[in-house]
């Protein structure tokens, strides 16, 4: 989308800007894991739109707005886990315009829950859609697949598409 | 080796020019993840030189040609796992020259079997060595060592080398 | 702190000196557990300020000088574990002003015992300070939390900080 000096202000960044915003978006990721090991929903949410649609798999129900994500959020750090742990590596981001990107990324998670249950883990993917916005980078869309889970608590999730 | 206009193109990258290089030869490294964990081994070869030597272990033969690569690697994506989940972490890339960098890094990774075999564990180190080709980036050496396996396939591996 | 030249050599770096310093400090988290997995305290060491201050957790003494450091590391490397991993991500680094960063970052590590005791996993914080030296960032402050541990050779560890 030219404007009307000419400067293509939709094109994907490169060079300088590319890496400054890859670095941007990189944190938003482990601020979300920051946040959620440390009990923090509302400091989660606040990485994503108003609008944001979260697809943890089909044994939860995907939320599309801030305040939906943030109920369910909260009551399952409260509810579910008494310690858990996300670690995010293998961090793939491709801009389909300045302000826009897609990001894959691997997630080993570890997962404490309350009462007597075994430990969970998870091994996975994560598929983020990340838009500028006044505020920076945030999340408008996320998907988790699974690669496999050990005592984790959800018996069903989106396959990771190995084929 | 300076070249006709004085422009010395062996020298190893610096400033931008290195920051973008490590940017290209890490998505290399996740990559390769990417396409294992997903069992598509012409996707995983593609990423290697032709010639490119690929030793994994005294357990498997060394290959060093793409072809060699593409059956063991086909043969073991579909005969031995179910499902596998690989994380790449600290990435150290160190730059020979402008064409040619070595990289060590860490990795996690989560194997499923076929049948009856409890969950295979690996954490180990990758040696890369990169090299720049007309398609970008590619792998021309690889080896792994193993920190420590729990129910691994592999009996022996290369050490870590801890003293 | 403007100089007589009136350059600011106090504020945090932007754009590519900012990433170029993100680089060296993150290679400063890599080469510590490159060399702490592989039996090396001397050179773990080395990573360190001469009067940095190590707090591993409350069941080990804390350290404040590089050989009082590397008195407990080399003991400990030596006659507690048979092999360790140590696998760093989620880097996020502060920038206090050009000479000093807070860096927090995610640690999943492995641990293999002398003797009969089943194999160690935490997962955790890693807390650091970092600032320039004449030889390069080094690190001035450590301290590790811990999300949860399985079978881990201490029995107390600095919590997260979860809610």
């Amino acid at each position: 989308m030219p404007t009307s000096n000419g400067f293509d202000t939709s094109a994907a960044p490169t060079g300088l800007e590319l890496l400054l915003a890859d670095r941007e978006i990189t944190q938003l990721l482990h601020a979300y894991c920051r946040h959620f090991d440390r009990n923090e929903p509302a400091d989660v949410v606040a990485l994503f739109t108003p609008d944001a649609v979260v697809d943890y798999g089909p044994d939860a129900p995907t939320t599309s707005s801030a305040a939906e994500l943030q109920s369910s959020m909260a009551r399952g750090l409260r509810e579910v886990f008494a310690a858990t742990s996300h670690h995010v590596t293998n961090v793939e981001i491709n801009f389909i315009d300045a302000a826009t990107a897609t990001v894959e990324s691997s997630l080993h998670a570890w997962h404490r829950y309350h009462g007597d249950a075994p430990d969970g883990w998870l091994w996975g993917r994560y598929l983020h859609t990340v838009v500028t916005t006044p505020d920076g980078w945030r999340i408008s869309h996320l998907q988790l697949l699974s690669a496999g889970t050990i005592d984790f608590h959800r018996d069903h999730m989106h396959p990771l598409g190995r084929r």
